[in-house]
């Protein structure tokens, strides 16, 4: 009989587990057999002595397989899904899933929402009025099936098991552990029901991994356990030391990515979100290349079919905008105010966490779950690193529908800059490829 | 303001905590506002992150006022306690405290129960028909004051933060932390009241420490835990490879302890009770020299002086001893068996451990918590270390109440022993002395 002490022991003393007992413990969690502190226990244990491959494998597994399962077996073609390991002003996901469903491959989009100084792709949906994130199964699959893609928020019942494990890890200082930050991502993946997985792991100041070696190895951690699960996959490393263009926050993040769509978008946004689209249209069978691949997408953002897509997809589900006015009819904030600076030279750093901390305050996130967002807040920087000010120069604006709110916001997003008499050594925004 | 998750991530961080941060941790405790998730994670990052000498000082100085605190200010002169960190057939507390109390010295013994393969000394004392071990605390006191002596059970007041904290490691793999064994002891033993702490360091086979490294660690922790809370205090590393004595069980245990007053004890045991008691003479302010201490020791021992104190004391707690009939009175057990050999040798090795759990399964001891003992089971040892056999030799003697038992004792009493062609070297008893 598998007894939990016994494998918190073997785990506190660098022992592998094997399936069977990787498996008793998630059944224990699933089924609340094993307390709390036995979890925490082993959670701190395997913080200290890692997990190896084959571990993190049967881990990922059984608790995709903790709760339900979603079924995507009526979609037609290979579906793909894509994740980012959360940054600021990452609104990649609102212009890949047009492209890649423009070039015929279903991309289901279940994501979650904003915590913290980063922001969640829903709430970015959520923030066009009138957008439906809660579609039921039949309808989830039948828009795919049509429209090529549905953006969702993750059912409640998926992952259980990681639901209760998270819970813990984020009050007993567990959660920095890359064998479990990698079985959480992918349990939630496995269970999402794509066939194909584009995985985004953004790497510094703005990301969870502050380093490439972190990122390296969660990366790959992921690669493996989603090749263990059969599935195609594959993970980008991008530069998260900055922020994703110049828009941070909800409303603001939509307006940046239509501009995207439309061929006006930030360069480094474009650029990410092609390579993205590409390996996903190559795990979706469209093509074996990935150059072709990428050709194709910038084709549909040229053609505007990426745009009309993003259109057929708002429409579909409830979204109201429109596109010939001014932020396309979405509300604008009550207040404003620019952060301006008192030095002239070139911007050296842009602390990406405290970009989205500053936007987080003026109302654009979440501090805990359950706080409300508001749609309208966020940061637009103006000046990003490398460019050069002027004393008395507006460097960002800060929106939001509080004044107090908005000020602090702007105190703490002056923190975010570092100037320098010299600009900074560029840095590349894709660092690596993992598959 | 602190907060639990901080002391977490400081502690696997590998930072020291301060003396605040500890007492918050052990009102947490004391008062269920930490929940047990938390400790279980804080504990399992002390198991990997140690804490220095300051920690261990604060934690067990916290912990010892965590509740009720033994007053023995009413003892006249300054009171003595010894704690052994268990072993088996350890019965040296019964030969000490008569002497020690012969010598005038006061000595306040609070005791536990024992649990797994190690006996305890209130189950030892409490096999002597009608002792009483549990005092109401003037009478406690009284009688240190006529008798010089008292032993008594635990109160369940004492320290209830390590209650709480022992219940949790006992469950989530966390018990072998050095600095969290040593903080348990001596919380204890500061709650207790003494001035004077002698402490006995077991090592080998059939102690919590298996090696003297760690043995040496643990005792120097304590040792500095009791002088950072202005305790004299002393500590004795001794062996338990092999069982101390010959008898292992409660009555024989008693027995033995009887025999050694009288000047008819194996020498192991007469030796580390001439050692031990000596230094609580000289923390007691009765002798400044140590060897002058034993000295007088050896007087009490050979006057009889030794076992009329024990009588007295027995006496004063209610107990009912004949001494001039065989087993002094005490019931004998009913079934018993030998353990013979099948090979002529020495025997090499005698685990102290398998010895204990044989007596245990006899009836000696408790698997868990609330068993109950049979005061006539045991082991009686024929055979030690560098004894030589000959084929069909009874090595070891088997006692107690249930026939099926004592013969599954046999079984496993025969995994304690080794033999060779050799006599094995010599292990000395006393190992080293830490001040």
């Amino acid at each position: 009989m598998i007894n939990v002490q016994d494998l918190i022991i073997k785990k506190r003393n660098g022992q592998e587990l094997t399936r069977e007992e990787i498996q008793f413990l998630v059944d224990g969690i699933s089924n609340d057999t094993i307390p709390d502190y036995q979890l925490a226990a082993w959670l701190m244990a395997v913080y200290f002595k890692g997990m190896n491959a084959a571990e993190i494998r049967h881990l990922s597994l059984a608790m995709a397989y903790s709760g339900e399962v979603v079924d995507l077996s009526k979609v037609e073609g290979i579906t793909v899904d894509k994740h980012s390991t959360g940054g600021v002003g990452d609104k990649t996901t609102m212009v890949i899933v047009p492209l890649v469903a423009a070039a015929g491959i279903p991309i289901a989009k279940m994501s979650g929402r904003g915590l913290g100084h980063t922001g969640g792709t829903i709430d970015k949906f959520e923030s066009i009025p009138g957008f439906q994130v809660n579609l039921p199964h039949d309808r989830f699959v039948e828009q795919l099936n049509r429209v090529r893609a549905a953006v969702i928020s993750q059912s409640g019942n998926l992952v259980p098991a990681d639901k209760r494990l998270y819970a813990i890890r984020d009050v007993t200082g567990t959660v920095e552990s890359i064998p479990l930050i990698a079985s959480s991502i992918m349990s939630k993946k496995l269970a999402s029901g794509a066939r194909g997985i584009v995985l985004d792991v953004k790497v510094g100041s703005g990301a969870f991994m502050k380093n490439r070696e972190k990122a390296l190895e969660l990366a790959r951690d992921m690669v493996n356990i989603g090749k263990g699960a059969n599935r195609q996959i594959v993970a980008v490393l991008s530069d998260m030391s900055q922020p994703l263009g110049y828009m941070v926050g909800n409303n603001l993040e939509v307006r940046e990515a239509i501009a995207t769509l439309q061929g006006e978008g930030p360069s480094d946004l474009e650029e990410i979100s092609i390579v993205l689209a590409a390996h996903m249209l190559v795990l979706g069978g469209k093509h074996a290349d990935l150059n072709q691949a990428a050709d194709e997408i910038r084709q549909l953002l040229k053609s505007g079919r990426g745009l009309d897509k993003f259109k057929e997809i708002v429409e579909a589900q409830g979204g109201r905008l429109d596109y010939d006015i001014p932020a396309y009819g979405m509300p604008r904030s009550r207040f404003k105010t620019a952060l301006r600076v008192t030095r002239s030279g070139y911007v050296t750093e842009l602390n990406a966490e405290e970009v989205g901390r500053a936007a987080m305050l003026a109302g654009a996130g979440r501090e805990k779950l359950g706080d409300q967002v508001d749609h309208t807040a966020g940061v637009k920087l103006i000046k990003k690193c490398g460019d050069y000010v002027e004393n008395g120069d507006a460097i960002a604006m800060i929106y939001g529908s509080n004044e107090a709110r908005i000020e602090e916001a702007r105190i703490r997003l002056a923190q975010a800059y570092q100037f320098g008499n010299q600009p900074p050594q560029p840095v590349p925004l894709l660092i690596d490829t993992i598959k």
